[in-house]
């Protein structure tokens, strides 16, 4: 547990949330300030940074829950679909692992994408992209 | 396999894509119309529509590999950190479950979060919603 880290004293009961689901490994709550109501954070209970850091033996209950979350979110609140989203460091505004479940609705105003696209083009060829990523890939393997 | 799903006829092979990982059970392969350049999609080879739809059995292997894909676009393109997403039904352009690795630098320019937030009030209190949400998480196991 990281003193600073505002999950962490959630977790902790330092701070108070609106829970929707906790066990021994994880707890999902209300995010403060949500896109939409109904707005879920799912974290760990141990202190990860980034989606890649979870360890492998927690991935299985870990996106079985953000399934269950998913359906609850959906079903519970009435929504057309749902957002799951997880940012790793860049607009990641607490340092611990969290996969936001956000409710959706048809024509629900949310303007996201607004940011310039960045296509392929003959300076910047999709294959360079793709080797680099598959390169990367294979040196995990080593 | 669905003749009219774009990914599927990727899967099919008859449709081109730039492949960075594939397997028995899932693909990845670069968006033709990236965010940035990178962008990465991750789809089952069995269609199933949204991230709730996939199999227990499926979720492990489906996400340890997207967690493999999120180190291998950070590290094999020099990226700050990452967007991990999944759009069900809504914003969804495919209805093929698809998982979106997206690189992220620190300034890069994206601008989401535009649409209005709807903060909780006295009208629409946060516990109500937690409520309804651990009530529908509740009736899952029924």
């Amino acid at each position: 547990m990281s003193q600073t880290c505002s999950f962490c004293r959630i977790l902790a009961g330092e701070l108070p949330a609106d829970v929707v689901h906790e066990d021994d490994r994880a707890l999902a709550f209300l995010d403060h300030r949500p896109l939409f109501r109904g707005h879920v954070l799912l974290v760990p209970k141990t202190h990860h940074t980034i989606l890649s850091d979870l360890p492998a033996a927690d991935v299985p209950a870990f996106f079985t829950l953000a399934q269950r979350l998913e359906r609850a979110v959906e079903d519970g609140l009435g929504a057309d679909g749902s957002l799951v989203m997880v940012n790793n460091v860049v607009s990641q505004s607490v340092p611990h692992l969290h996969l936001h479940v956000i409710p959706r609705h048809k024509k629900d105003g949310l303007r996201f994408w607004l940011g310039p696209r960045h296509p392929y083009d003959e300076e910047n060829p999709a294959a360079a992209y793709a080797e680099k990523i598959r390169t990367a890939l294979a040196a995990q393997d080593r």
